[in-house]
């Protein structure tokens, strides 16, 4: 059974609205700004006053709804959910919102983190009598606030959530309410914006621009906010220790136009690659960035160097789920798909190729050999981050420290089994400097755990476990 | 009827491939990477020397293609097309290769361009007892190869190419050969390739990077190549008059890591770029480009002017098919998807904005207002090609004339439209100088139709007519 | 809420089998012979000794089920069970089994019947902190058994059944172990057979002939059967006041080739019809019977009357699910689909037309307009079954009392209502005597609760409530 | 290739209406009731007087159209078309309506029948430069009717059928005109009804009892129907040498509520079973048919014989398409689907098996089996037709003359393999006077080919080639 009861809350996305007429709408267009946040499974779960109704389902935001949909949607607010891809899966049962009905009201839950004691809490629930409905460790969080005495919702979610310890951006709505909650240590993102009159709240700030929102605060670490029709008011219900926010979401994870902690994403990787040619500067012909995500920082390694971006690599816009992988004996052939290396650009160039990071280091062998292959006479391979050594369990996807290839081996050993010219990495140091944070909190109030093994939060045997994802 | 029977072969992509023992895993990778050419539909016919078998279907190529369709595309040779979405569509019928079965033969034929006397062959094809299947011009080379009295299938082919009018690139192919075949202007792109020891033909040279091929040379106008197990042969069918190709493939239509004619499409659209800032500079913070295919010829800008390149408008990777639409309400109340404008990055900047041509001119419009919305003092907008006055005949989207904003509006007219502080185009002849080919011919041998209204090729009253797509 | 909670494990049927190593594959034929029970949805649960792996889905046995969800349904027992359509549904999430899976063990359950306290069972266990995960009254069962303090399991089941009132015939699955339960009354059919060396279990014998098993006992009033590898075991959980079987299976539910309670139904209704012809008997030239569940009673009433059978009406064997019902015009133009009167067979004729019983009427009139549009000069309507007067409370679909004609029409009403010449029931007297058991019992056995009001068990106000479905 | 171009039209039905508002829908009821006549695949045309609209598919009617389908299925005529299920298939290409369009116009062909001479034609059309799309003989008349030089399209029409031979039931739509036609021996059945101003045409009564219609009168062998604005028209193409029609239809391929030229189905098959009691009695306890198309046989020899008339054999419903079979191991286990032996009934007993034919004997081999095992102590197999020795060219799927048992077999050797206690056939004779056809034509107007060997028409060598399903 443990295989189904683990690794579950991995990087999400999550969005909430509360007084619009079309929330369901909103949050739709809410949802698809936040696609790359999880690809596996979408839902909303709307309420009329009276009663939630739930639409949720697998594959991408515009796979799960049609237009039909929204004709059953109706209401004043909103919470939605989109998924990370996970092996284990668990498949329709752990797509999010969670709903919980009883003979007297319901309760939706949409998370993004991973809560480090959940195993421990689910032990206690079903010792109690409690039976999970699925294996994600959001549904902790419902129990909790079933079993809760205190009369007042708010109350009930408050006490449950001195319970949990971990990652942890949470938006709950019931008939009447729309209660968000942020972990003490501020883990993961969470914002709030103004729509009209309409509150909404989402994981990037992206979705606000999609929806024509404008942006108001961030949500703070410890903090629960309350609306309803009565109005909106906020809670401490712990004190936070300084805030920890995950360095992933400006490296690799948000959009490069999303704002994370009021720090524009695509300015912070472009500084980023400024650090890097400060720090691992090198002669050559082209800079060219990994696509999507190191764009941005190839062109600030570019025009920090002076040596000029291109389009070096090509990503295929169309690779999709479904789409079929060529066989090993065909890969051999030279049939590869993701992405290409413009021959017309780098043939005869000495190359800078910047990535955004490595955690196995198996993409950038093959990176570097295709841009061999495409005539490229040196290629240096810089990285806009520190190397990567140990495994999160706030909910970034790193693998177990096993399979972390820095864990392991020296930057000269990766170098040679990429087979680059040279390899260098961003300091950890570089890389506070980059993003920018003036915040006088540890590590400038950023999480670096990955790169340094010092976890914000208590870690427990059970979370210890290797497990295929994080 | 006549809604059905014109506007056929719009832009599309066609690959073949002869002599590899997985023929059709080949194509579906090759076709993949011809995606953008066309997603309306694909199909795949393959030969196992005794009989043609068919797969297609509308949609994307890894949406038409399961792994287990290729348990039964089975064989040696195959050829394969990607359909661009057109309006009235015509379905299923009209995606190709179409294939054509009689009792003693078969025959596939895949096609990318647009015929321009169709309409009258299709009347006098019928008059003779002639019955059509599809609604697509494709269908009238089948018909005259059909009736032809040639006795060798080449003969025929080279026979029936002489009759028919306008752009195209051919492949064709029938239980024991392969033909090749681009029309006397060479108004469509179309190489060949070697991968091993088995040939390959292309759209654009992208395909062959996909499968690991060698590019061999280009299909030079008025060539038909065929293949079989004897080898490879090349006749010329009719006298080129000098080539003419499109240039729309180097300004938007191409990918940016294929080579059209042998000049590289990114690095060409980036000295467009170049071109564009010496004809048009302005003091200005930051450059730039609509994503994706303005996005070389904004780094080129920036380069050339010494202005940093930012990502100030970034697409959303999820808007699919199945998208649903925002109403005029959500739209007004700032709902929007394809596109955000970066507020980190354009915020209190003059504003470059870098786009490869305009149509219609009403997307313009609304990325200015986009731009401004988020914060941008000043907007300009540079356009890397020259006014299209003119209805592309040949293959191209470019609506009618009417439809086409310069062919009735100064550029200050269309400055004001957009509100744009200030608007340029770049002149056809530095578009010929950005693009760079040292040919010879008239216009450097590009086709220039739809900036100056002086076609390659006869134009025909019923090729004319107005219609949605074209 | 309400209409979410209640009305739910209508007619249904289930399957079970321990100790064959295609246990899955038998299973899915046997619920395929149990499809006339249910075809809203259909579900198998097998264990494999250490795990439970399920497949279940809204639709028929063969939609829900695909060769290839077979490889993952691999073990030595397995339970199934196909669920009726019901108005207010409750989609996927009311499929059976219900699987609950904890941190330690697991546990399927099946179900038919309707149990009359589950309101009672649910507000009480919620109000301990239990969340339910659909609306079926199954569930309660399995939240009693986690709550249950006895260790060994059975004892934990016994303990749950002894709070449960209503029908039930249960099947249980847990990785080891297989327990089935028939409610104190037997209300609901259940039989136990072998298949080699393995246990079967099914709601009805036709399911055993189809998968080859030879027919052992009937499964007793208040019955616990438990099998595993030690072998197998009965116990008695509760006394029985007696036997209350429903009478509904002989009249119309089940299929004619079973035997309920060791009566085979096809000779159970040709009896009905017997006593029919000889408490109702009529001069008339052909008899015909509603297809399908009418046709024995009608072979009856012909054969003790003399009167030649005929089929006087055709149903058509193609009308599913997703059959396009006619507008209201188009049936005043006369367009009818599931049934036909046969012209050939009825015109001229005098008609004595056979039903297995009447609910609201409105089909009935249907049909004797039908015979008399295709010409029949008489239609003598006889119904094989006594006037329902009252709602079923156990799981069989008769609506609310108001909604039942006879329980507010003479049987003149009705016969004017439906424009037949004559009309006659059974008598509850001429049933029992029809379907013949020799049982001591209160009306031998039988329960007649909805001719005559008197039920074998105690009802609540909540179970009272008018529902759509019960 | 010769695989594909043989074996086409097999048993199939058509409906036509002109002059209904609803002419889609009135057509789609139609089909519904000729459902059993094809289930492969079915497809409607509607013209709305200017164009002509299709819609058609793989599978049952009710999977191929859904509500929406008839949004643009709009005009007052239209043309319908089931299509029976072969194995080679031929796919989607060979669903009828067949539609074939041009500059000038449209037509669209369904087809019940099938021509002996196809492949002669498709050699010569072929060579005179037409292109076939599919691989149904049905095609050749449209490429006739193409390359007729009448004026007038009836002309053409009529022209085209004095070169065609075989069995065929025309329907033919063009924008503004119906034409029907039946070929010179009648050999498929077609009715012509009235609903009121509107004209209807169907392979059986039936639809015109499903869609509210008048039978008026059947179409006449060698008969041409023309209906449009005008009126209706009724011209000989020609002359008839008598009519032949398919016995099959009224021994087992009708509806029982159809007439077939003015005789009911179910009295005809009635009668067989009576004259079979005259020709072949037994002493017995029990008659029972094989469901469904040996009910009526049954029925008629119990009351012939004062038998009593029983559910001895049950049919399960639910057996689809998708079901999936049992392994040969599980099938030895005596898993069993389509059928079951009612043990109830048969048990003891001495059975009388009706059965409407023959063709490879596997099937009734299976039942003597299912019946004994289910414990009936004598089984009497009497066959309600006379032995099939001769392949049928004219539609029905009756194999090769090498499968077929009885041109091989006496009913001795027949007897034995099926394992039965006595095996008797219906005479050729006792068939005729069973159907009671008073007319005076050979064979009192019916096809007996497959039991005489006597074509009533000329047969090629090509046809007489051996494949799958004719």
């Amino acid at each position: 059974m443990l295989a189904e009861i683990k690794g579950l809350n991995e990087e999400c996305g999550v969005f909430a609205v509360w007084g619009h007429k079309d929330a369901a709408q909103i949050t739709y267009y809410g949802l698809h700004s936040l696609q790359h946040r999880g690809q596996e499974g979408a839902g909303i779960v709307v309420t009329d006053g009276e009663n939630l109704t739930a639409h949720k389902g697998l594959g991408l935001v515009n796979e799960v709804f049609a237009s039909k949909d929204f004709e059953t949607l109706y209401g004043k607010a909103a919470i939605g959910h989109v998924r990370y891809a996970t092996a284990g899966g668990g498949g329709i049962a752990n797509v999010q919102p969670l709903l919980f009905r009883s003979q007297t009201s319901s309760l939706a839950i949409a998370h993004n983190g991973n809560l480090v004691n959940a195993n421990q809490l689910k032990h206690q629930l079903e010792s109690m009598g409690s039976i999970f409905q699925s294996t994600s460790d959001t549904e902790v969080l419902a129990h909790l606030i079933k079993r809760s005495t205190y009369p007042r919702l708010e109350d009930k979610m408050m006490n449950s959530l001195t319970m949990i310890k971990g990652a942890y951006a949470f938006v709950v709505l019931t008939e009447d309410k729309l209660m968000v909650a942020l972990d003490p240590n501020g883990l993961r993102p969470l914002s709030l914006g103004k729509l009209g009159d309409a509150y909404v709240v989402a994981s990037e700030t992206c979705a606000f621009d999609v929806v024509g929102a404008k942006f108001e605060r961030e949500v703070k670490p410890g903090e629960i906010i309350v609306i309803d029709d009565e109005g909106i008011r906020s809670e401490v219900f712990a004190q936070s220790s300084g805030r920890a926010i995950c360095s992933m979401e400006y490296i690799y994870f948000a959009r490069p136009d999303s704002n994370v902690d009021e720090i524009n994403v695509h300015k912070a990787r472009k500084n980023l690659g400024k650090q890097l040619a400060l720090q691992a500067p090198i002669e050559a012909d082209v800079v060219t960035g990994v696509p999507d995500s190191s764009i941005s920082a190839a062109i600030g390694y570019a025009e920090q160097t002076g040596i000029p971006y291109e389009l070096g690599l090509i990503k295929n816009r169309y690779v999709g789920r479904t789409f079929i992988q060529p066989s090993q004996e065909l890969r051999e052939q030279g049939v590869k798909m993701k992405l290409s290396a413009v021959r017309g650009v780098v043939e005869g160039k000495r190359v800078v190729m910047i990535d955004d990071s490595i955690v196995r280091g198996t993409t950038s062998r093959r990176i570097v050999r295709m841009l061999r292959e495409a005539g490229a006479t040196e290629v240096h391979v810089r990285i806009s981050s520190p190397p990567i050594t140990n495994p999160c369990f706030y909910g970034i996807d790193t693998s177990t420290k096993e399979e972390l290839i820095a864990s392991s081996h020296s930057i000269e050993e990766m170098r040679e089994m990429m087979g680059a010219d040279s390899l260098e990495f961003l300091s950890v140091e570089g890389m506070l400097e980059g993003i920018g944070r003036s915040n006088e909190d540890t590590n400038c109030g950023q999480c670096v755990a990955c790169f340094t093994g010092s976890y914000p939060t208590e870690i427990y045997p059970h979370t210890m476990h290797p497990h295929d994802k994080c």
